[in-house]
């Protein structure tokens, strides 16, 4: 690799600290190239050689690298252990994000971005679950609507709360509230809900 | 009232109307004064001895009716009838509203106006329903959170869907998800939705 090789790296990994710096200390609107280019010292010409807009930054620092992680983990809509499951792997893996991660998720100014990387994730699985609820597709669509939003809203609650519900109490009360809304509409789910409830008070006699 | 006064209420007037017409047709970040003077025929000096700005000036026009509105009227979060009226009365005033509050409601771009007209609402109707679910504070903000979040969640899906879902199948749908979910968390409701499916089968006979 030669010099000037070597240079175009630096100043992408410049640009992308800088731009992660950013975006954990100011709201979506305050992004801006001549903000980013004092901070990565370079011209804003030179950010124009390697990105056409900030959004253009994001898709490619935060937007694509979330979409990718996600879509590339298979998951199944098919019973309601798999609607739990995906509940309680979302907070876990949402508690351990990064502050940048966690700033995109619950500040309000960053509500758009956090929108588009949920709309690609949410139609990938949507796609590859089609029918798996046995229900007319205008019903999954509200159902599917209903699933996708519950934990991130509650999730931010939970951070506004301060963290102050202990973790597993939190993913425990998330899980309920969304499973037992899908076993409203969902056929089979209400007796699998039942059925664990019986598991679980047999266990503990 | 002098030709002054008259002035004055005219060009008011001319403002309003040319900010609901641009936020019919263009996204939030398109609302530029420039666009509004045009639209008005008004000098841009004219328009900042009315406003500070278009924020200043959606407060004006939309966020502080919406919210009085909305305010003026007393809810209760005490039983689940209570829970599944409100679901229906945000799904019916939902379907009637105006261009304006559909495009706000719906559109991606003005959710940051949707969720400060949200938060003032929510934040007067919990203070007033503090207690009312007989949780602990920190599971109480959880479920309102769960609560306030779905009917406009489902709404903007049944929007997405062309509308083609029957309006009372799908206020029938939401009102099932949201009162099944909080039925898991709320002590009371249970009961109360086994006591309203027991009736509901025996006037069926």
């Amino acid at each position: 690799m030669n010099e000037s090789d070597l240079r175009v790296l630096r100043t992408r990994a410049a640009i992308k600290s800088a731009f992660e710096q950013m975006v954990c200390e100011l709201d979506y609107d305050q992004l801006t190239v001549s903000e980013l280019a004092s901070r990565a010292h370079i011209n804003r010409k030179t950010f124009y050689l390697h990105y056409q807009s900030i959004d253009e930054l994001m898709d490619d620092v935060v937007i694509e690298p979330t979409v990718a992680e996600f879509t590339g983990k298979d998951v199944s809509y098919a019973s309601i252990d798999d609607i739990a499951g995906i509940v309680r792997f979302y907070m876990t893996m949402a508690t351990k994000q990064s502050k940048l991660h966690e700033r995109i998720m619950c500040e309000p100014s960053y509500r758009s971005v956090y929108e588009r990387i949920s709309r690609r994730i949410m139609d990938y699985r949507r796609e590859h679950n089609k029918g798996a609820l046995h229900l007319d597709p205008l019903a999954e669509n509200i159902v599917y609507a209903f699933f996708e939003s519950n934990s991130p809203t509650l999730y931010r609650q939970w951070v506004a709360d301060g963290k102050k519900m202990p973790l597993e109490d939190f993913i425990e009360l998330s899980i309920g509230l969304v499973t037992h809304g899908m076993a409203y509409a969902v056929p089979g789910y209400q007796q699998q809900l039942d059925h664990q409830s019986t598991d679980s008070s047999a266990s503990n006699q």
